[in-house]
């Protein structure tokens, strides 16, 4: 075979390059060779061409025996089974989450007395009252104060209710971010913005690791027990892909290399959205949108499975008692109209809104965090923002509550509310009518006590959600969010409504809206709410239209969605084009290089390569006069992760790039183990090493560590190419060069540094994109 | 500005390089400079590089006046604008298409004497009766032999029936061909991979013309009328990427633009399947998955947008007249159990196993009639096929209908088709039920009836197709593919249904189905037969999967789709990883490069790029020792697409790379223009044409078309990482150096060649991946 000639430069495997003693030790790499170290930046051609080497060693061996065969089928299958057991683990642990949080949030207002490890809905199961009013005050489900005093009513009663509710408040918060401080620092956070980063090629090593995974499942029920305002989603996300991580750890074929790895870890937050919402097709597109960097299709169908297990393991565990798969089930009865288009438009701009505010203060707040005192005391915060928390959100029965059950609550119509203070609505004795239809009706005393607590609560949220996110213990955003979302959707909802009443004959209801007759939805709007504020903080579009479409399941209200999400996104783009996890990407400073900004400036790769115009020369090797000595002065006084090889100083010529930290091993390596390799031995990156007189010292052949095809562009490339090919490559550097003369080098972080540059320089520039 | 210095290589319109009179003519960039030749593939990073510079230029001028302002906000719009006309005309055409068919395939019937354009069904829409079976007997409606001799009845009127239906038959079918024979060539197929091939870079004038889209469109309608066994769910893919063609040449952003209408194209083909099955989702993630090459998130969201705005335009002509968006739409009413995946399963390999045959047979056949006599008479090839396609479809009733009528017959339960004979069970007069709940009874004689029936149907429709598709006339495969799953699928879940039933008693069926019980849907299995039929011939996968949940709406039945879908694309895969396109592709020799084959073999750059080792030099020019005969010489006696520049030929170190076209262009423009350039004139590539005495000719100048920044990789570049380059970046040519002087290049078109060379050499690599 023809191919059987060639040298895979990248790879220490080749048979080639006449053998000569001097090799032999490298024959079993040694060790590390190839890895990364903490904070750097893989190299994903490298690790690609790692994995193909690694297949076709495989495949080659499979033929020689049936054990081999085996093996190489097992291989073949290891992908299926990391991700039928990242969906089971990480719905086993969602589902648990989930009835831990139940128990530990009622917790908070009293206990069940035949099983205190029943949540408040468990424990009167079995009661026999019919009406959901009357069973929420089964006997066996005693309030504190009840249980404590006897007395169930009064003063008295609500005082020593409210301070146990604030006390359990504190103690769970303060467990949490007690956990995260001492056990596992990673924990705290949604998480999403680093593995964004990790999944972009980052190194960050504990991330993902046993300890993570278990403390951040430990302190996200803590968390989100204690009524802070944050969610489960996005720290499900991390749990996920901290189990995805685990289970990479099993198979060679993931554990050892950095690409595979990121193609699991895909799967694994599709398959945390899945269990977050119930949504596996949203939580595919979530990866795919949101967090993927790399997303091959052989992933998308891997994360498709991942996603499906883990959503029924979910479901087979059922933590919501009604065998739904999906956090908010809804079903309305009444389509909308396109008159509503305007309401739904005006909540889009109020989601783009909220999603500005939200993230510039956020973000600003977080800036505060890190360079003041603030920063030194996680704990004092994490505990002052509960008890603020806890105080101010006990007497609105609208933040009391958890907010999943909120956003429940306002997201479903009053066929299935009947009870809710939100649905108490005057009826007109005389009309009689199936169930499921619910005529617009004037709002009672209830709907505007209701109103007013809402209002309230949209304002107490907005503020407290700022504060939250970014605290030393596990928090998500999407739950916040949509909590905001949905109440101003809510009310929008109610007020539309009752206009539609009261003035039947204005022009814009009179063609859809008669009297007695069910035309608006006020749950439709809060839902649309919901994803317009949800939309306006993460920039989300497809993977939110979808996740909402799989929570009601009808393609029917997938416009006013769109029309909510598309507005949101408009709006919040036009006040700065990144989300709230790029925005905390680039606070805490990751090269995150994202696939979204198009780079469309005039500058040329000779712009931004170093060495600059009055920089000292770019640090090279030479093929074959450069001394061992050389070298380790060389790593010594620079911190370069690689330096290019040339053919000698004058001519510039490259023939290939040598990475410090295989550089460094292999020398420390053969002065360990070979004779005559001392400071003034010449390295050889050559085929072959010139026979030396005996009174030479020994030479240093490292052509095995010499990447032979490096990346070059020549210095005339438009940077926006550069960009590109540094995105779509996933290269860590890349070399410049003139009529085949090496000029300079530039890094993934001269990029990111450049374009940041050219973006503050040129802010228009980010309106049209 | 710093980067104000650079130049841009690709493009003419920078204002360095030290002006000069002589470069004067090219600040007008002469026409058609940087389009492409009819069957080339187009350059990805210089069409990007020349939208950048159009965007760059609009929002500079932004600045200038308002009006400026106005025309960059309408270009920043047009993209969104773009998608909604595409979605309006897809959604309009589908209707139409839906409307026309209806009518046109009753017509082989019968007609309807109140209106002779009403469908059987519309037609007796207005009666009274109540049941179905009555109403299909309406008195509005007649058969021919009933119009022309007044009997219902009897043998001569059946052949009489018989008679005419063959002949509508063939005056649909030889209408389209003579139709698509006359005035559009390219309105022939389904169009998916000719429109895979367009979408991955190459060029094909006219394949989405006007000419194309109004043929197509007719001739679409005629051949699913004549009743051949082909559907038309790919040719509304081709018919919405004419729409979006079409709409492109509204904005020079698009039409002239190969990148950027390629993303149009995209969103186009999301549209067409939106429409073809009501499933807007399943559309974006069938161009994701199964058409697109090059599809980064903004096409995505596009894509959605058009897919929406398609399937609802589709919903409000409503041609099925029940308000359904989906084509199948199917409800059932009992889960299914773990047991049943056994079945399931089977039906998957039923299904790989019918796209390994369906692939095999269909490409020999197509090959068979590309090399013999066979291919010079299509319109008698369609004659024939159509005549033998009615002859033995009329005798059988689930052939004689329409093939999507049969399908839906075959999906549903028999809650819905009570009248139906597949639902001639016999009942217990003993129970009384409520109605949507059926319990598993004995089948009756109209059951056995259907049952050898449907046998006959699967052994016509299995036969008939492998010569359907890829004559001279629209066809589509999905619904074929479907309908022989879906009849395979019936069968089987009866003969499930039966043996519970029968058997109750069985350790397998012991749990789950006790008697009087309802627990096998033979219309799930008819489901999961035609998902996995589908999977088989296309080897899609998720969008199938999405494709099966929009249309029954429910995550219920997810899992059994899935597992027939994956066990039909591994036991597909296990024969020939292709699927039907790519093999059509490759048929046809389109250079179409797939994302998804995995090259793993050791070659290296050197090994594949040209010239080999005993061919003549590569044709290079100099940069400033060429004269303007040499180029032309070379010109004339070569047909390279494009010629690398190097210093001297001495050196050989690469200073750019110039295409022919824009060579050629150049060279006849200054020849006509430009005083002084004669045939000795030196072509110079340099910044700065040296003072020459003025005996000798005028130089010509040409670096403003020389792009400064050719792709290059070194000799040890392993092909994998090569091929990968191509890939991502979506190269034309590449040039290999070593140490900086140039030694070959290696084209599209030399990766394809050396990608099927390794496959053939190495058959047995394919079965892992």
């Amino acid at each position: 075979m023809e191919a059987g000639e060639g040298v895979s430069g990248a790879t220490p495997t080749e048979e080639m390059n006449g053998a000569g003693n001097l090799m032999d030790f490298l024959d079993e790499p040694f060790p590390d060779v190839g890895t990364y170290e903490d904070f750097h930046t893989i190299d994903w051609l490298r690790e690609k061409s790692r994995d193909t080497d690694r297949h076709r060693k495989i495949t080659s061996k499979s033929k020689e025996s049936i054990w081999e065969l085996i093996k190489s089928l097992l291989d073949a299958w290891s992908g299926w089974v990391v991700m039928l057991l990242i969906g089971l683990l990480s719905g086993t642990l969602a589902g648990v989450i989930d009835l831990a949080v139940d128990w530990m949030t009622d917790l908070k207002e009293g206990v069940c007395l035949s099983a205190f490890w029943y949540s408040h809905e468990q424990c009167c199961w079995t009661s026999n009252e019919t009406t959901f009013d009357d069973r929420d005050k089964c006997p066996q489900w005693q309030k504190w104060a009840e249980l404590m005093t006897g007395h169930a009513e009064g003063a008295g009663a609500y005082v020593l209710n409210y301070f146990l509710y604030i006390l359990w408040a504190l103690l769970f918060s303060f467990l949490a971010v007690s956990l995260v401080r001492v056990f596992a620092p990673y924990a705290c956070g949604s998480g999403i913005p680093e593995i964004k980063t990790i999944l972009s090629g980052f190194i960050i090593r504990g991330y993902l690791g046993k300890w993570t995974l278990l403390i951040k499942t430990v302190t996200l029920v803590l968390a989100v027990s204690s009524g802070l305002s944050l969610g489960k989603e996005g720290p499900l996300v991390h749990v996920a892909c901290c189990c995805g991580n685990l289970f990479c750890s099993l198979f060679s074929k993931y554990s050892k290399n950095e690409g595979k790895r990121r193609e699991v870890l895909s799967a694994a937050a599709a398959a945390g959205v899945s269990v977050a919402f119930g949504a596996p097709i949203g939580g595919v597109l979530f990866s795919l949108e949101e967090v993927s960097y790399y997303f091959p299709l052989k992933t998308l169908w891997r994360s498709f499975f991942a996603a499906l297990v883990a959503a029924f393991t979910l479901r087979s565990i059922n933590p919501f008692g009604n065998s739904r798969l999906v956090l908010f089930y809804v079903e309305y009865h009444t389509p909308w109209y396109m008159a509503e288009l305007v309401p739904f438009i005006l909540l889009g701009v109020f989601g783009g809104l909220w999603g500005t505010l939200f993230i510039r203060a956020n973000i600003a707040w977080c800036r505060r965090r890190k360079t003041t005192q603030l920063g030194k005391y996680p704990v004092l915060e994490v505990i002052a923002v509960t008890g603020i928390t806890a105080v101010l959100a006990y007497p609105n029965p609208y933040t009391r509550r958890s907010t999943s059950e909120l956003i429940s609550e306002l997201f479903n119509d009053c066929g299935a509310l009947e009870s809710s203070q939100l649905c108490d609505y005057i009826n007109n004795p005389n009309m009689s009518r199936p169930v499921d239809d619910i005529p617009d009706r004037p709002a009672g005393p209830g709907v505007y006590t209701a109103l007013w607590q809402l209002a309230l609560a949209l304002i107490f949220k907005i503020v407290i959600t700022i504060f939250t996110f970014g605290m030393k213990i596990p928090s998500g955003l999407f739950i916040p969010s949509m909590a905001v979302g949905a109440i101003a959707g809510r009310i929008v909802g109610i007020a539309v409504e009752q206009m539609a009443y009261h003035h039947h004959d204005w022009i814009i209801f009179k063609n859809w809206c008669r009297p007695g007759a069910d035309c608006v939805t006020p749950g439709l709007y809060a839902m649309v709410g919901a994803a317009a504020c949800l939309g306006g903080v993460t920039r989300m579009t497809v993977s939110l239209v979808v996740i909402m479409f799989e929570l009601t399941g009808g393609l029917e209200y997938i416009v006013p969605l769109m029309a909510a999400a598309v507005t949101s996104k408009w709006v919040a783009d036009a006040f700065g084009k990144e989300g709230i996890y790029e925005s905390h990407i680039q606070l805490n400073g990751y090269p995150y290089l994202d696939v979204r900004d198009e780079f469309t400036h005039r500058t040329l790769a000779t712009d931004v390569m170093r060495p600059r115009r009055n920089d000292p020369p770019l640090a090279v090797l030479t093929q074959d006069s450069t001394t061992v000595e050389d070298v380790e002065t060389l790593i010594k006084d620079t911190d370069y992760n690689g330096f290019p090889v040339v053919v000698s100083r004058e001519s510039e010529r490259l023939i290939g790039f040598v990475q410090r930290r295989d550089l460094t091993l292999a020398i420390k390596n053969a002065r360990q183990k070979q004779d005559g390799v001392v400071s003034s031995s010449v390295v050889y990156f050559t085929e072959d090493a010139p026979q030396l007189p005996a009174s030479n010292p020994q030479p240093l052949k490292l052509r095995r560590i010499l990447n032979l095809s490096p990346f070059t562009v020549t210095d005339h490339t438009p940077m926006e190419t550069v960009v590109d090919i540094f995105r779509k490559l996933g290269l860590r550097q890349c070399l410049v060069t003139r009529s085949g003369r090496l000029l300079g080098i530039i890094t993934k972080k001269d990029v990111l540094r450049h374009m940041a540059q050219m973006m503050n320089q040129d802010p228009e520039s980010i309106m049209f994109n």
